[in-house]
């Protein structure tokens, strides 16, 4: 297997290390730095520096394009365009609109795993970076069924866990649990360095609160820049709900409404516990066989309604056949939610069977 | 020496077996509920538990008041009536302004240590809860020098900062450090709940920006609520000045103001980065990001490295990830001792970089 990187940061440096550790995946990488180039040599993220994108890609299985959000469109239409007919063609952006609506391809698969560091730059890439990591993916109708089943089991088998997910879904609830909170961060450091300045006061050594709120204050302008301007309509919506949300909270605080903030606060709590329990799924892997029409944008159609309702799928394979018919394989983790996910794939209008 | 308890929680609790642990104290407790009395005997937290208020303050040379802050001002005058004239009293409430005013005796000096935990109750308390907390004391022209000094030298021995703070100021940067915080926890769970239900879409299971944001939403309600109470006219002035800063950034990305939006970002970097400097006495702060295996002991390898080699960690943060490593971040005061310490650190065998 060969997989070309494009964009060798801390993101490309840690696939090209997975799938050369986990995969035995011969590596190549293109980067328009030199310098990043030669780094991710030295880290082992790459096995083989290339001087063009052609060269990175020729022959690869899989093209990963991880470059900044603003240039992901042009980037991916330049490595589509030297790549052959096999290849799967994904990149690994924030924000997912802009570059699904940019890229129609049958090849191309948008893609966004949930991870990262601290610190950026290949010499910080892992191998393990993504272990039990949400990887969003965003297939369209236009998606070659066979190359998202490739991608789905290239990214279940570097440790994480794919996500279908519709592009304006994803972006708006990115808007809310990313974007926003690095907005917060930035604002709450400001108004701390204003109100401790004009106080006369010194950030306290310890506040806990604080410091997990705004850790990620500041973060990297090339990329954020990026982030926030693609995705600024959804981060304006977000915005305007916190604000009317916090005037509500503000109004019963001026008024002292001691039970109205007592109800508000067990409410986030209640939030809180449900959020996470959301995270928890446990239980046996059932296979689901799906008799599917040979047509295009049908194992995206699945993906996306089980996506929707937040269903797993732990693994899948193709079966095609010579005729108009052929089997998707699906594993999903749970009695109850297998059951749920049969429900769904039949509501396509598709045949189910329990394997 | 004799330190009277009253109030056995968490952070009583802690002050109890500090005082025994690390002063050889004789510690009293009263509380209202006999089982958190029980718990704290059991705990080691008091030596001695008292069914009144006035036996548990007999001959006592301290008396601190860890109660809801609903109820401080009560307590401490009861403390107080029957106290001898030698004996300090104080508190340990988030909120200072309140207390301050309604009590007026040279006997007490309100204070608030920065230390906590996402657990409450007297089972939890530690000895070194408080170990480099900043604990805000708020004397005022009529407490007594030598009560002060006494106060002053027991936190120092306990571990932790005395920092000496107008009651005014110290509500005003709480509002901005920790009870903002608190509010914009508890509004982005429910956001996020609101969109993750609309969206179909669960909490993705890492996202370390929004998790790090909700860490303390829906805080105990009978604590946080006379928190947010006692100090609402702050944490309202709070609100309104992120309101206005959110406003001016929602403009710039409803305009795309891509300069604007980058120029706010930096200027967040510089403030965070100031934040931390501010805490310094001597030499510019360094922050140094640790990669670290996910096994016990690990920090404190990190710490005793250092400790040897009398370096002092400012502050430290730990983020733990979904893989095999985490990453902690070290604060050192100055350049050279920075640097010194990233060597230490290396020299564990572990990746270290300048943040």
């Amino acid at each position: 297997m060969k997989v070309a990187v494009v964009g060798v940061g801390l993101i490309g440096g840690s696939i090209g290390l997975a799938a050369r550790q986990r995969l035995g995946a011969h590596v190549s990488g293109y980067d328009p730095s030199a310098g990043a180039l030669e780094a991710a040599l030295t880290r082992g993220a790459i096995a083989e520096p290339c001087s063009s994108l052609e060269a990175a890609v020729a022959d690869a299985d899989f093209a990963v394009v991880a470059a900044p959000v603003q240039v992901l469109g042009n980037v991916v239409r330049e490595v589509l365009a030297v790549s052959n007919d096999e290849c799967v063609v994904t990149d690994v952006g924030s924000v997912k609109r802009a570059i699904v609506q940019q890229v129609d391809d049958p090849r191309f698969i948008g893609g966004h795993p949930l991870a990262g560091a601290e610190t950026a730059g290949v010499e910080h890439a892992r191998a393990d970076l993504f272990a039990d990591a949400t990887w969003y993916l965003t297939p369209t109708t236009a998606t070659r069924g066979s190359h998202f089943e490739r991608l789905h089991r290239f990214i279940t088998r570097i440790g994480a866990w794919p996500s279908a997910v519709e592009p304006e879904t994803h972006d708006v609830v990115m808007a809310s649990v990313s974007h926003l909170p690095h907005v917060l961060a930035n604002v709450l450091v400001a108004q701390a360095a204003r109100v401790l300045s004009a106080e006369g006061e010194r950030l306290p050594a310890t506040g806990p609160s604080f410091r997990d709120v705004t850790r990620v204050a500041g973060a990297n302008s090339a990329v954020w820049g990026g982030i926030y301007a693609a995705n600024a309509d959804a981060l304006v919506a977000a915005i305007d709900d916190l604000v009317a949300r916090l005037t509500v909270v503000r109004g019963q605080l001026a008024s002292g409404d001691a039970a109205g903030i007592a109800e508000w606060n067990d409410g986030a709590r209640d939030d809180r516990r449900r959020l996470l329990e959301a995270d928890l799924a446990g239980g046996e892997v059932h296979e689901l066989r799906v008799l599917v029409p040979n047509r295009p944008g049908i194992v995206a159609e699945i993906a996306l309604a089980l996506g929707r309702a937040t269903i797993d799928i732990v693994d899948m394979g193709l079966y095609p056949s010579s005729g108009s018919h052929g089997t998707v394989a699906l594993w999903i983790r749970g009695g109850v939610v297998a059951e749920q996910a049969e429900h769904l794939v039949r509501d396509l209008g598709l045949e189910v069977v329990r394997a």
